[in-house]
């Protein structure tokens, strides 16, 4: 087999697998939107079978010889080339799964499926210690799981790479202190600051005319209403079908237009991603995401620097407003962007505002480290846990279930997960500067209705290249410096520090 | 390997090509009710990859071996035992997909898909010429599929079968020579009647609220609300992704209330078949249904038997005038019914009344028969055609694109399907009669609002059946004779007879 024909091959099976998976991506969709309740086990029979389907292509054996005869020819010389990259990129995600042994990856999936049951049960009941046992097997098994794929520094940078490629556990640490050390003061700040009281929040504001408003907000931002689509579900999530069909779910509250709205924001920075990737590219690394945080960071982007800042309002106030005429006419837009951009801590992690929400997360990335490098046990975290916020966020959890029992991941043994938030927040922040700086003043082109120049310089710099550089060399590329999370806290000590 | 053990692997197999093909079932809903346009490539991607999945496990060899190893044994003792039925219905599958040569199916699936594009062109055009010698094409390779699958009568036989598994060239043509002596005369006394002006069909009837009239009307006639759906689509259609996921899609014309009703009550039979059937059997013969002509036959029964009827209206008419009052007000039932009732030969099979239908469908089998047989080539079907529609329904299409080009079917190589549409009404008004002497007078318990003894009939006599017993032999079990369209004859001419 020629070189040419291996890769040809390669490209072939990735491509069918990724076909196969975005059935798989259809059925999730139509299981929140649109599925009748009785279709609850078909479904997942059919899920079942598709992604048994796709682990085994996954997991092909054929790979191993295409990519030895790929490998070391001329084909790959240029290391930035799609076909170098779509190489490297199909070998290491094959290494990873092939040294997971069956009866590690079978674990893994009865343990989590177990685990969410019964953390479920839990949460309902503030009922930390029979979740517990869990969470130790869990945390067991990911030592293993780290072990089976290998790491240079500690265990955790095996763990992290499956969301954040190439990133590692030191600089995580090294982003996250800085981070940290800045964060931590500001929002004490803000917590001595008065509470402005709130008035917008709840009127009246008719669910279907907010379908409409948001979906024309959506088509005025770029997204592509013929490549896609805005539904209902009970939890906003986008997703890409395929090529040609990215699909966003909201929910509405009819009491407060911007939960909706902010929803949108933030799914359709995820669709941009989508619908900005290379399709002559699909199914292969080339045409996909880069990294979960990379993901992120396109999400929190329109929905934080571009859907609170002032020049955005400029542009949409008056819009809402009248479209809202009955609840906003007494409302001016500054009373209206106060109350989109308070600051208030508080336990929950998924209600944060932009400011607070990165402590949650660095409290999580410390916590992990500990449960992984086994210096915590499962039995003593709800103090751990608790101490943290405290500490950093100054509020203290009622609850377990408000506190260390608030999130599904570790149950479903999402580990190394949340860091990529804040990673997002942190290429988010960097990104927009750089925009800024090469075409700016945004906020400018923003109070014009003027999105496309932002879009297009993401698309160029950002969503474009799939995986062709790792997203540190994407980030330093883009705008100048590898990740540095000083231009976040430069971002919200701008906005919010003179608030308060 | 025990006959227990390669039984229950025969089922495996059996169910894991059902679920897989209820996948490709949802990517086909979801393309006709939700996908964006900018998807049609991708989808038909994901498409062809699963539908080469489901003829794997159609064709796969394992098949041969399990059945060699259950056939013969105590299983299988009584015929009429699931697992005999199961059997005998997978063999039947098996060797006739294993007789068709490689070569063949893809020849087939190649030059249907061109002839459909030729097809869509002539019809456009009006240019029969250029899609002539793609019909003859086509059907030579339906002769080449029926010589290769076998039959034991004529080669029509083997294409029959397809659809209406059991049924012979012979029985047909038996039943059509009947109702065509009956049908021709009582068409002709229809139209030597003066028409009625139409007062109802062009009025405002707002399609939000014949939404909601419609969705009401198919729960209170039993439609599984949390096992199914109703939708918007072009075309209107039902399908089964699975046991408790039964989708119905719907067209409305905000002129003419009785279109989207009368779909809704053609697609609500449909749908209580699947929604009838046994769950338990589900992805395997067992549980599925016994053939196009039977599933036609419980849509003819609620669209013509149930809803033309006087007690469905007796009891239906009061809410939908209170529904759109403006518009019915001055409306007498008895007009309204007329209207839905009008019998009008016209060229068009889709727009055809319930007698006339019959027709298009008798001159339909005749001239397949003879393009079959060789003894029509494609070259003479207008002229065929326009003579038969003459004779039999005394109009003559104005054009090929409203005569033999109107029908999709043959372009797409359903040769053999169309009988199934007068099957179906003649085993719809046999099973009405049968249920109406058991059970009836239905037309008094419709007046009172009561469905369900009917429905529940159909469960218990037809529908739970799955394909236990050939279609002949169930319907002479549920009425106490083979089938006899002197029931349909009965029907048509004592409801429409008396009219005229």
């Amino acid at each position: 087999m020629t070189p040419e024909q291996a890769y040809e091959e390669m490209i072939r099976l990735s491509r069918e697998e990724a076909v196969l998976g975005s059935c798989l991506e259809l059925l999730e969709w139509d299981e929140e939107v649109c599925m009748p309740r009785n279709a609850v086990e078909h479904r997942s029979e059919q899920r079942a079978l598709l992604a048994g389907l796709v682990h085994d292509r996954e997991t092909d054996p054929r790979y191993e010889e295409l990519l030895d005869a790929v490998e070391g020819s001329v084909l790959v010389d240029d290391p930035q080339s799609p076909i170098a990259v779509n190489v490297r990129e199909i070998r290491r995600a094959f290494d990873k799964e092939r040294h997971i042994p069956r009866r590690l990856a079978e674990e893994w999936a009865r343990v989590t499926a177990m685990a969410q049951q019964s953390w479920a049960e839990a949460r309902k009941n503030d009922d930390y210690p029979s979740f517990a046992p869990w969470l130790d097997r869990i945390f067991a098994l990911a030592r293993e799981r780290a072990d089976a794929v290998g790491f240079e520094g500690v265990r955790y940078d095996a763990l992290l790479d499956d969301y954040e490629p190439g990133m590692t556990t030191d600089r995580v640490s090294a982003l996250f202190t800085d981070l940290q050390a800045e964060l931590v003061p500001l929002v004490a700040a803000v917590r001595s600051a008065p509470a402005a009281p709130r008035v917008v929040l709840a009127r009246d504001f008719p669910v279907e005319r907010q379908k409409l408003f948001v979906e024309a907000a959506a088509n005025a931002l770029g997204f592509d209403r013929h490549g896609g689509r805005l539904d209902l579900a009970h939890h906003p999530f986008c997703t890409q079908i395929g090529p040609g069909d990215t699909r966003i779910a909201l929910r509405y509250d009819p009491r407060d237009v911007t939960q909706g709205f902010f929803s949108m924001m933030h799914e359709l920075g995820h669709a941009l991603y989508d619908q900005g990737l290379d399709t002559a590219h699909y199914g292969t690394p080339m045409g996909d995401a880069a990294s979960l945080g990379l993901h992120e960071s396109q999400s929190r982007m329109w929905e934080n620097q571009v859907g609170r800042s002032e020049g955005f309002w400029l542009h949409f106030y008056p819009r809402l407003r009248s479209t809202f005429h009955e609840s906003l006419n007494d409302v001016a837009m500054e009373t209206f962007r106060r109350e989109v951009n308070l600051v208030e801590p508080g336990p929950i992690r998924v209600y944060a505002d932009e400011v607070t929400y990165n402590l949650h997360i660095t409290i999580r990335f410390e916590l992990e480290l500990a449960l992984v490098s086994g210096d915590l046990r499962a039995a003593d975290l709800p103090g751990a846990w608790n101490e943290l916020y405290e500490r950093h966020l100054g509020v203290r959890p009622a609850s377990d279930s408000e506190g260390c029992l608030q999130d599904i991941h570790w149950a479903d043994g999402l580990i190394g997960y949340f860091p990529t938030y804040t990673l997002g927040n942190v290429y988010c922040a960097q990104l927009f500067a750089a925009a800024d700086r090469a075409i700016g003043p945004l906020e400018d082109a923003f109070a014009r209705g003027e999105f496309e120049p932002l879009r297009e310089w993401l698309r160029e710099h950002v969503h474009r290249h799939g995986m062709r550089w790792s997203v540190p060399e994407l980030i330093e590329r883009a705008t100048g410096t590898p990740p540095d999370p000083s231009f976040l806290v430069e971002s919200l000590t701008r906005r919010y520090g003179e608030s308060y």
